[in-house]
C-alpha cells in the first residue's frame, strides 16, 4: 500500500492533459487550484496508514490475499458493506469534502460482478481481464476514477440515433489488439488525482446501440484524453494570500472534471464489456446502487462537520444555550443520522451477487440517495440559521490584519469568541460548505451524484413491489374481485 | 407454543375486571368492541404457525433451547434484532393495526439486561426471579402487556413530591411475601388480550423516590387490577351491521386501557426491581430504545397496506397513470422505506449487553422514532389526496343494498371500479387508516408511542456526540483555540 | 334577513328526500346526525344578528338595495372579497366546523358573471334569470348549495362518450317550458340545510358535449331530487347519551351528500346556460376561483379553534411554558397565518369583472387553495403532539360518571386541569378536528374541497406567466438567442 | 428626481472612507467589485424614468406635494403599502439582486412616526428634524442607508452593561450644536452606494441605557465614518475578464458592510430620538415590521428570475416536458407566490399610524418574513435540481474560447441550447443566485434580513392573541371553568 507522500509523488509520473480556465496546466500536483482536492484523496491513503483507522480502511484482498486499502476492495459480505460506509463518514468528517476516491470503488464492484455475468451469459472473457486490471489496482493502491455521464445530446433520442453520435462515448474503430473509443464523460470527480479511469456505459442500451456498450480501464493520461478542469463556487479564494481563514477550508476540496476522449486507443485486455448491449442496464444499475450507498457516508461525515462548526459558531455568537439553537442542532444531527441510517441499512440487506462480491439493497440505497437530495439542504439552512448574517457580510481576512481597520475589526467582530480571527474562520467553514467550493460537494452532488432525484424515484418505484401491497391492502378490506 | 385457537381460548380462562361505557365487561372475548384487537394479537400466533413465515416468526429460546415465538425471545444477535423488525413488519402487513405484542418482547429485554446489572452491583437476585418467569412466558407462550407510562399530575414534581402520591405507581405496604402496589398505567396497549402484565418504572428517579422503583410481573387478571377501555375514533362502527364494508378493517384492530392498581398484592419471586431507584433510568431507556426500534417495523407494515390501498383506490378512481399519483405513490413508498431504513440501522448496529442480550443503536433507534412522528402523517395526507373527497362523501353499506337508492348508488358510485362495493371497501379502509380506528394507532401512537417526539429530541442530543463533531469542524477551520 | 329561529322553522317546510343508513329519513330537522350540521349553517344568521358582526356579516345589496346577509352577496369591491373572507375565519371560529353557505354564494358570483358574458356574446337572457331568482334569495335569506362534481365515470373519457352518459348531469329531454335533466351531484355539502340548489357543469366542455352545459336553480325538496346522506368519521357519537362530552363539538358539524337527480323538471326562467359549452370552463373556473379563496377563511378559523385547544390541553396537561410546546404553538400560528394571508391577498388584489362583480386574482387563489392541502395536516399533527396519547386512549365520559371507576378516573385523568371532565372535553374537541366529524372538513375537504391539489397545480402553472419569468432571466444572463 | 446617470455622478461626489481586502478603495463608483451592486441601486433610477413604470415608481409626496420616487414615500394608504411590494418585486426582477435601497425607506417611515409619537409625550421636536430632513432626500432623491444591528458583544448583557461599552452605538459626548456617537454597525447594505445614513438603535432599551436610545440621519462621508467592505461568495469573479458568462450576472449584485462610527459628530437638527429609551422598542418593531414586508416583494422578485432561469435550462437541457420537471416548475411558482401573497396581505391590512403614515399588519409581515427563511432555500434546491450537475462541473468561458479545446466543449455542452455559451449563462446565472454573489442576498439575507428567524416567532407568538382563541375553544368544547 501506498502512504500519503508515495501518493502524491505517483501523481507527478502522471503525464495529464490538463486545462483550467483557457490554459494547459503545466503541473497539477502543484497547482493551488487543484491541490486542495488531491489533499482529499491524499487523505484516504493517510487514514490508512494510522493504526486507529487501520481495521476500518484496511482489509484482505479477495483477489490476492493481501491486505489493501479499502477504497480498491470488492466486498465480500454485508459488513464489508457497512464497514464501506463508515469508511466514508471518517473521511467526510476528516475533509469536509468530496474525497473522489469511491466512484473507482463501486466502479469496481459493479464491473467485477457484470462480467461475471456477462461471461456466463455469452462465454467471453471479461471476468478474468477485469480481475486481472484490479489485482494491479489494489496491488499498487492506486486511485481509479469511474466514469459514467455522457453528454446525451438531444435527450429523446437514443445514443446511436443522436445528430451527433458523438455525444454517446462510443467505439469508433475496431483493430485486433483493441478498440478505438471517442466522446466525452462529464463531471469526472477526482480525475485530475487519479492513476486510472474506468468508462462505463451511462444509459441502457439496445441492440442498435452496441457501439455504446463498451466498459474498459486505461491510464489517465493515455494518449488522446484531454481534461478540462470545472469551476466551482469561490474556487479562486485558493489562489489569495488568506487563503487560510478566507476559503474556510484551506487543505481540503474536490474538483469536477469534463473529460474528453478524442480517439483513444484501448488495448483488449483492458475491456470489461464491449457490444453486450442488453447488459449496460445491469452495469450502470449496480453502478449507481453502490454509489447511492456511497452518499449515506460520506455527505454524513461532511454533515458531521457542519454541525460542528453551526455548534461552535453558536457559542462565538454567544447564544450556545437558546432552546431554538439547541433544537436546531438537534434537528441537524436527527437528519444527518437519518441519512447514516439509511446507508447503514442498504449495507446490512445487501445480498452476494452470483460473481461473489456483495451488492448493496437496491430499493434502501436509492431510498438513501432520495434523501440525500433533501436533507443536507435543510442541514445548511440550519447552518446558516444558526451562524447569523454576519458569515456573508464579514470582511476579509486582510482588513483583520490592517494596520489602521484591524483593531476595529477585532472590536466589533470578537463577540464571545476567543478572537476575531476564531469566529472569522468557523463561519468562513460554513460559508464554504453552504456557499463556497464545498457546497459544490454537499448540495449540488448531493442533488445529482449517483443520478438526480428523479433517476432515484424510478429505481423505488421499480423496486418497491406494489402489487404485494394492493394485494395486503384488498385482503384487509375484504375485496375478493 | 399454542396456536390461534387455543390462544383465544387460553384468554377466555381469564378473569378480567374491564369497564368499557360505563359498564363492565362480561365476556371480552366475544365482545366485538374487543374482539378486533384480539385478533391482531392472534395474528402473532397464527403466523407462527404457517410455513412460510416460521424462520421469521419463530426462534429457538436462549433460556430453555426450546423453539420459540420470537415475540417472547431475548435478542442474541444483530440478525435478532432485524429479524424483529422484519417480523413487526409482516404483522403491520397482516393486520393493518396495532399488534400489541411488541410491549411485553421489548418490557422483556429491557428488564432483562437491567435486573442483571442490578444483580451485580447490588448482589440482588433479579435476574433469576425474571428469568424463571420468563420461562415459563417462553414455554406457555404468552402474551404479555408492557405497562410504563404513569398519570404524572404535576410534571414539574418528582413522584414523591406529588400532592397525591398515587400519581405514580408505588409501593404502599411491604410485606415477608411481596408488596402491595397502588398507582395506574395509562395508554396500555392490548392489555385485555395479555395473560400478563410487567409493570416498570416511568422515568429516572432518584433516591427520595425509591418506594417507585418498583418492577415486577403479574397475571392481567391479579386481585385489585381494574381495566378501563379507551374509546377511538369510529369504534362503534363495530357494532354496526355492515361493519364488515363501513368499519374498513373487519378483522383487526388495536386497543388502549387505562390500567387501575388499586392495591395490588405483587409475591416476591415475581419482583425484578425493588427500591433501585439509580436502575430505573437504564430501564426506561432500554424500553424506550427496543420500542422506538419496533415503530421502524410495524408502522412500515401499516404504511404498505395504506400505499396498496392507495394504488388501488387510484385504479378504482380511474387514473392509476396519472404521472403525480405515480409521484405520490413513490413518495409514500419512499418515506415509509426511509422508516424501515432506520429500523434495520439501528438493529444492525445493536450491541451486546452485559446480560448477554443485545441492544440496538440508541441514537438511530431514536432518530427511527422520531421520523415516525412524521411520516405516517405525511403518507396519510398522500392516501388522503389519492384516494379523492369520496372517502369522506360516500353513503353508509346499508345504503348500497336499500332497494330504491342501492341502484343509484352502484350507477354512479362505481366509477372504474369492479362494483360500487369494492370501491367503498378501499376507501373505508383508507378512511379507517387516516380517520378511524386504525388511525389512532398510525397517526396517534406513531407520535406518541414509546414516548413523544420531544422525549427522543432530548435522546437524539445525549447521543449525538457533539464535541467530536466541534473537534471535526476546527481541525478543518485550524482554530487551535 | 331571517332569525336563527326563523331559519330553522323554514326548513320545517321543505319536503326533502332524504335518505341516511339505508332510511329514509322523516325529519331531517331534528335528526340528531344532521342537526349539528344545522346548527352551523344557523350561526350564519345568528351571526347576523349579533351587532358586533353586523358590520362583517352584512351589506347592503347591489341588485335590491336591502340590507342583505354578507352570504347572498354579489361582491362589489375588494373590500367586499376581503370582508368575505373574514366573515368565513369568523365563522370557522365560532363552529370549528364547515358552515356550508359558502358554497352558494361562490356559485352566485361564478354564475352571474358568466351568464352576462353568455348574453353579451349570444344575445341570451341569462343575466335577467339570474338576477331575478338571486334577488328573492337575497330578499328571502335563503341557504343555496352549489352543486358541481359529477361522478364523472371513466375519467379519460369526455361527459357524451361515457359508457353511462348519465355520469355527468344532463338534459334528457327539452319541452317548451323547460327542461328534464338526470345525472348526480357528489360531494354536496349542506344540501339538507339548503332552500335552493344551484347547478353547475364540472368541467370545460365541448360543442359535443352542450347538453351537458346546463346551470340553473331550483328548490331542494323538487321533485326528483333524492339525497343520500355521508358517513362521516365518528358520526354515530352524535346519538350516544355523552355526546356533549365524547363527540368533541355537540352543537356544531358539517355533512356530505350524493344527490340523485332523477329526471328532473326545471322551469326555463331558471336557467342560466344551456348549451353554451364554451363558457362552462369560465363558470368552473370562477366558481373554484371564488371557492379556493373561500378557504384561507374557514379553515383559518377552525385553525384558530383548533390553535386554541392546543394551548389549553398544553394548559391542562401541565406542560405549558415548555419551550417546544411554545414552539409548536408558534408554528401552527404561522402556518394558519400564512392561509389567512393567501386568502386576503387573493381578495386584495381582486378585479372587476365585466358583469361589475368582483374576482379575487386566481393565481393568488390557487395558491391559497394548494397551501389549505398541506397546513391543515402539519397544523392538526402539532395539535396531536401537543394533545399527548391521552387524546385517543382515554375512557368514555359514561366511565367517568361511573360509581365505581368514576373516582378512579377523575383522580389519574385530572393532570393540571380544573377537572379530569374539563381535560376530556378539551381532549376530544382536538380528536373531534384531527380524527373525528370535522376531520372530513378540516383535513379531507382541504385537500379535495374546490378541487383536489392537482387542479390547483394546473391552474398555477397556467395563471404564472412562465415566459415573461424566461425573459427576466435572459435579460439579466444576456442571452440574446 | 435624479436619472440614473446623475445618481452615478452623484456618488462621485461623496468623499467615503472605504476599506476592502485590507486597502483603502480610492474610486468606489469605478470599482468592479463595488460598482455592479451601485448598478443596482441606479436601477431604481432608472426604472422611474420609464414611462411603463411612472405609475409605480413614482408617487406625490406628503411633504411637499410634489412628485417623487416611492423608494423615499411616507405611505398614505394601504394602496402605497401594496405598491412598494409590487415596485419592489420589480426591481427584483431586473436585477436579479439586493437593490439596497429599500432599508432606506423602511428607516423613514419607522422613524417618521416613532418621532411624532415622542413629541406627542414628551414634548420634544423630532418630527420636524426629521420632516425637514426627510423633504430634502425626497426633493433630492437621495438613497439613504438605514443602519440598525449592533455587534451586541455579550448577548446576555443590556447594553449599558457591557464590557466593551461600544458594541452597542450610543453617545460619547454631548455639545451644544449636537453629539458624538461612536460604534459599529454591522450588515450595512448598500452603504456605499448611497448620500446619508440614518442611524436607529437595535433593540428595545430600558432607562439605564438611554445613551443608546440614539436615531439620527447625517451624510455617509461624514468625519470618522469608516466603511469595510464585506466578502461574498464569488465576489473575485467580478475581476475576471470573463465576469459576463462566468460571474452569471454581470451587471447587478449587493454589497454588505461593516460600518465604523469612530467619534462621529451629530449636529442637533439631525437628530430623531436621543434618550427616550422606551421608544427604542417602538421604532425597532415598526422598522423590522416594514422591512419584513419588504422581502415579501424583493425576494419574489429575484424567484421570479430564478424561476425563469430554471424553466429555461430545463428547455436548454432538452427535457422542459418532462412531468416532473413541470411540477418543479409549478412548486417554485408556488412558493414564490406565496411569498407574494404574505407581502400583500401584511400591506393590505395595514392601518394608519397616530402620525398618519400607515402601517403594515404585525403580524403578518412577520409570518411573510418567517416564510422568507425557508422558501427560498427550497425554490433554490429545485432550481438547482432542474440545473443538473453540468451547472458546478461546467469549464470557464476561457475554455470555451480556447482554439484547442474551445470546439470540444461547444461540442459537448451544448446539449439542446443555440450555443454552449447560452447554456453556460443560463446555469452561471443559477449558479449565481444559488451559491455566487446573489446567494448572499437570496438566501443567507433572506434567512437573517430584518432578523433572524427567531425573531419573527417571537412576534408571532406576541400578536397571536392566544387568548382569544382558548376562548374560542372553550366555548365549542363546551368548559366553563
Amino acid at each position: 500500500m501506498m502512504t500519503r507522500e508515495q501518493y502524491i509523488e505517483s501523481l507527478r509520473k502522471l503525464n495529464l492533459n490538463v486545462y483550467m480556465f483557457g490554459e494547459k496546466v503545466a503541473n497539477p500536483v502543484d497547482d493551488p487550484m487543484i491541490s486542495p482536492s488531491m489533499n482529499s484523496v491524499a487523505e484516504t491513503y493517510a487514514a490508512a496508514e494510522m493504526p486507529e483507522y487501520e481495521e476500518l480502511m484496511t482489509v484482505t484482498s479477495s483477489l490476492t490475499g493481501e491486505k489493501i486499502n479499502r477504497f480498491t476492495h470488492l466486498h465480500q459480505s454485508t459488513e464489508d458493506l457497512i464497514n464501506k460506509v463508515k469508511m466514508q463518514r471518517l473521511l467526510g468528517q476528516r475533509t469536509a469534502s468530496c474525497f473522489q476516491r469511491c466512484v473507482g470503488l463501486d466502479a469496481a464492484n459493479a464491473i467485477y460482478s457484470t462480467a461475471y455475468e456477462i461471461d456466463q451469459a455469452r462465454g467471453t472473457n471479461y471476468l478474468e481481464n477485469f480481475t486481472n486490471y484490479w489485482k494491479r489496482i489494489q496491488t499498487e493502491d492506486l486511485t481509479v476514477d469511474g466514469a459514467m455521464t455522457d453528454p446525451k445530446g438531444d435527450r429523446s433520442l437514443s445514443p446511436s440515433a443522436q445528430p451527433d453520435p458523438d455525444v454517446y462515448l462510443r467505439v469508433v474503430e475496431r483493430r485486433d489488439d483493441g478498440v478505438v473509443v471517442r466522446g466525452a464523460k462529464m463531471h469526472q470527480t477526482g480525475m485530475i488525482n487519479s492513476h486510472e479511469v474506468v468508462v462505463m456505459p451511462t444509459i441502457s442500451l439496445r441492440p442498435e446501440d452496441k457501439d455504446y456498450a463498451i466498459c474498459f480501464g486505461i491510464p489517465t493520461d493515455s494518449e488522446g484524453i484531454l481534461i478540462v478542469y470545472g469551476r466551482q463556487s469561490c474556487d479562486t479564494r485558493k489562489l489569495e494570500d488568506d487563503a487560510d481563514i478566507d476559503l474556510g477550508n484551506k487543505h481540503y476540496g474536490g474538483h469536477e472534471t469534463l473529460v474528453i476522449f478524442d480517439d483513444v486507443f484501448v488495448p483488449n485486455h483492458l475491456i470489461f464489456m464491449d457490444g453486450e448491449a442488453e447488459f449496460a442496464g445491469m452495469m450502470v444499475e449496480r453502478f449507481a446502487g453502490y454509489h447511492r450507498q456511497s452518499y449515506g457516508g460520506c455527505k454524513v461525515g461532511v454533515g458531521d462537520v457542519l454541525i460542528g462548526a453551526a455548534a461552535l459558531a453558536s457559542e462565538y455568537n454567544g447564544v450556545p444555550k437558546a432552546s431554538h439553537v439547541k433544537d436546531k442542532i438537534i434537528e441537524m444531527t436527527h437528519l444527518n443520522e437519518t441519512l447514516y441510517a439509511c446507508g447503514i441499512a442498504c449495507s446490512s440487506q445487501g445480498t452476494k451477487l452470483p460473481a461473489g462480491n456483495y451488492m448493496i439493497d437496491l430499493l434502501l440505497a436509492n431510498v438513501c440517495k432520495q434523501n440525500v437530495t433533501r436533507f443536507p439542504y435543510e442541514i445548511a439552512r440550519l447552518a446558516e440559521d444558526i451562524a447569523g448574517g454576519v458569515m456573508v457580510t464579514m470582511p476579509a481576512a486582510s482588513d483583520l490584519r490592517h494596520q489602521k481597520i484591524g483593531p476595529y475589526i477585532e472590536k466589533y467582530m470578537k463577540a464571545a469568541a476567543p478572537s476575531a480571527e476564531a469566529r472569522m474562520r468557523i463561519m468562513r467553514l460554513i460559508e464554504n460548505i453552504t456557499l463556497g467550493t464545498a457546497a459544490v460537494g454537499y448540495r449540488t452532488e448531493s442533488m445529482h451524484g449517483a443520478g438526480s432525484p428523479q433517476a432515484q424515484r424510478i429505481m423505488i418505484s421499480r423496486q418497491s413491489d406494489l402489487p404485494a401491497k394492493v394485494k395486503c391492502a384488498k385482503r384487509i378490506a375484504g375485496i375478493k374481485e
